[in-house]
């Protein structure tokens, strides 16, 4: 047996070499690469692409993973074969044709896409989204679902995870969202944001960035950051974490929070467990699991009173004439305005959901054929209206806004909802451990936190799925009471509500 | 035939993409990389090149080469069939166990010189390089060779040369070149270096290094400048192509010859065949070819009176007070200075090749068994006093500098002077076909000459060996005179000789 299962390490550790190559491609892209490496960079990831399935689904290695099944494996060997035999059965049960074709269909799809949303027309983009609707359910039906077919879709992102559980967490988050959003609409009362919109020397922000960075307690000797347009964190092993930001000179909020949030990640990345360097489960669960990381850290922290009750004096002396006697309070109220709009990726900590449950509500309707995909811009208004009080103008503020659907990522969206519930249960849960965690925060010590998610979340690699390590965590299900419990501790002081 | 030699295309594209990632791997690992990042990086690249490895020698693979060979193929059809059974045939020859004993023997030996050095005690590297000579030796005989057991060396880095027909060169250069740098001693005149010596800021002199790479027609589109410790360029395709410097405050003429440098080792990179992208023929011929690129850039236009003509102007407007009223001439002679040394990578145009010289013959003595490797640094002296007449104080200034041979870079070191020959033999023809050629540099014009090596080299690719692109653009054989006569035309004078 031992051998055997040495064998099975092997194969594996020469895909996770395999996947450390595909990264770096992936990160080179789009931070360093000159714009014309975009043919030859495409190839060779494919070329990769290709190799990597080819040896994942190669039939000794289909026929290694079935014996070790049989035998009666515990502890870590039972979860690094419990994975590899998921991603092999997979791969085994698409047809390389099919997987081509979706890989053509959505990047012609992109293409239509982008001049779809220039001209803000989605009629001229349906076809595409409906043609790559099609061809996803046919991978959904050939990999295979219990409930309903959105859990196909769900599982690539957020394994295990299932619509049917899901559905009901969102409704309740909904029913209490919208209140609030509507009570903070009624106030009338609108933090004054524009000591935020000055004009910010990107080298002190980039200084500033990396203090808190370091604070935190991201290695850079085992990672860095880097500038992209569209900022991600890129962990090539726990020793090498590549994060990046963009900075706007009149934006100061957007590479502050976009920085803390993708150390968030990268901590994550560099608390894998490091023993079992390049097995299965020195992967991260999902990506709910994931980006509960990064919300802690810009959210529950980065925007929290205490965080800046140490910071602001800090940030000033890297500011000294833009946020000249700026104080606490106005401060800590700028970076929580609430404020209903029609773009997600702008939208604030309470609207943001409602963004969120608007796609996934959608997405289960086109999946399970309750709405065609010609009558999404009307609904999509429609629910606007209902959630969020306000209307698009056209389709590029409405239903086009976002590049996911052109890339065929389905069941994507609800993992950064799922994100924000698995935050604030952790939160929650952290503090009960760490009474004084606050306390510790508002002195500018990040470390107690940082060691709790490191022990608690991160060194359990993938050994456990995301629900049984909220449930291992915390010592319940996942429930979206602890979200709601934050949001109104924090924004009904914030309102006066 | 047709459909037999698509596939070979097919599967020698894969190829060409795995090549593609593991030179990305390998300029972040020199670029970006953070410390940390080591392990996992050489676990990659070891996986990478098993796996190019495995494809290269695949029997379908082979047979099909072999299928390919039986036919009567012309062209370049039959250039990418020779070159990658010449690839191939190497491949298949050595096998897989001595491939990882020579690649562990080399990691440990390159740790033995780092020791060795430290100490200046050549005795703790000898039992290492005397390993490692070995393992090549049975290398060089597993994949055959004609004539002296060196020329196998030599192939892997100038395909196709000969010991037996550079000894003779590089003998007629040492006859010439003692003589000259006697000569020079002689005159007891040394230019004034000190203009290069003062404090110039990084920013300006990536600046000006920038605008150069702009004029001798890099495309930044299709490529990068970055910092690494030692200098390099790695082309990951003609539409990717990856240089780097290094800057020292206090030396001005360092990362502005470097740059030259590389940029000249890019433009070859980027002139590759593009229509023909990532086949075997779009490659560099040798490595002395490439050398050649480098040093014409570097010496024969950036060290010379009629490019400052143009372009000191410029630099003094880069530093108006560092070079406030430094005179063409001196600054001329400046850059030029002559002076023999120890070390190689420190010494002038003229001396570096008898630094060179000294290495080749010591390493056809040590593989054709006339010098036991522990009596290379007596033997090493002896020579440093007859060609350079200076004698180093102990091992770290005399044989144990480079790195080269603890990593078992046995055949390399005659590149870099073949280069210079070939260099002086093209720079020779090219101001032949253009009679106004160095008018032009002096008006800073230096896209013409870009234009001949794109059209007379560059563009050939691989079509060609090195001997017979020489003979081909100059319509001679590679000789040693035009070099001599370059220098004697450039030193003599500078000299008063």
């Amino acid at each position: 047996m031992s051998e055997n299962y040495e064998r099975f390490m092997q194969k594996f550790a020469e895909l996770a070499d395999i996947d450390h190559a595909q990264a770096l491609l992936s990160w080179d892209q789009e931070t360093y690469m000159p714009a014309k490496g975009t043919a030859m960079r495409a190839r060779s990831q494919g070329t990769l692409a290709g190799i990597s399935h080819e040896r994942l689904t190669h039939p000794d290695f289909v026929a290694l993973v079935e014996y070790l099944k049989g035998l009666d494996l515990t502890g870590d060997q039972a979860v690094n074969v419990r994975e590899i035999d998921r991603a092999q059965s997979r791969a085994l049960k698409i047809p390389k044709d099919l997987i081509v074709e979706l890989r053509q269909t959505e990047s012609l799809s992109h293409e239509a896409w982008v001049a779809a949303r220039k001209k803000a027309d989605f009629a001229t983009f349906a076809p595409w989204l409906k043609k790559i609707l099609g061809l996803q359910k046919q991978v959904a039906h050939l990999v295979g679902f219990e409930g309903s077919v959105y859990n196909a879709f769900l599982d690539e992102y957020e394994p295990h995870a299932r619509a049917e559980e899901i559905a009901p967490l969102f409704a309740q988050l909904r029913q209490r969202l919208v209140p609030l959003v509507e009570g903070i609409a009624a106030t009338g009362k609108r933090p004054a944001t524009g000591i935020l919109d000055g004009e910010f020397p990107l080298e002190a922000q980039e200084a500033f960035g990396r203090q808190i960075m370091a604070a935190m307690g991201f290695d850079l000797e085992a990672g860095r950051l880097d500038i992209a347009v569209h900022p991600f964190c890129q962990g090539l092993s726990p020793d090498d974490v590549r994060l990046t930001t963009r900075y706007s000179v009149d934006k100061l909020a957007e590479a502050l929070f976009g920085t803390m949030h993708e150390t968030g990640h990268g901590l994550y990345e560099q608390g894998l467990p490091q023993a079992e360097g390049g097995t299965p489960l020195c992967q991260s669960i999902s990506l709910g699991i994931h980006e509960s990381q990064s919300r802690l850290w810009e959210n529950m922290i980065g925007r929290s009173r205490p965080f800046w009750q140490h910071y602001l004096p800090q940030l000033q002396a890297y500011f000294p004439e833009q946020l000249a006697g700026v104080e606490l309070d106005s401060f800590y109220a700028a970076i929580n305005q609430v404020e209903t709009s029609f773009i997600r990726v702008e939208a604030d900590e309470v609207t943001y959901n409602l963004h969120i449950l608007l796609r996934f509500e959608l997405e289960m309707d086109m999946v399970e054929e309750r709405v065609q995909v010609e009558d999404l811009p009307a609904v999509w208004n429609e629910r606007m209206e209902e959630y969020l009080g306000v209307c698009p103008a056209d389709d590029a503020q409405g239903v086009l806004q976002d590049v996911h659907w052109s890339f065929g990522l389905l069941g994507y969206f609800p993992t950064y909802t799922l994100g924000n519930l698995y935050a604030a249960q952790f939160f929650a849960r952290a503090q009960e451990d760490m009474p004084g965690l606050m306390e510790q925060v508002a002195e500018g010590e990040l470390a107690p936190l940082k060691r709790w998610l490191n022990e608690n979340i991160h060194a359990r690699g993938r050994r456990s799925t995301a629900g049984e390590l909220v449930q291992e965590v915390t010592g319940e299900a996942l429930s979206a009471e602890y979200f709601i419990d934050y949001l109104e501790g924090k924004f009904k002081p914030l309102y006066s509500l």
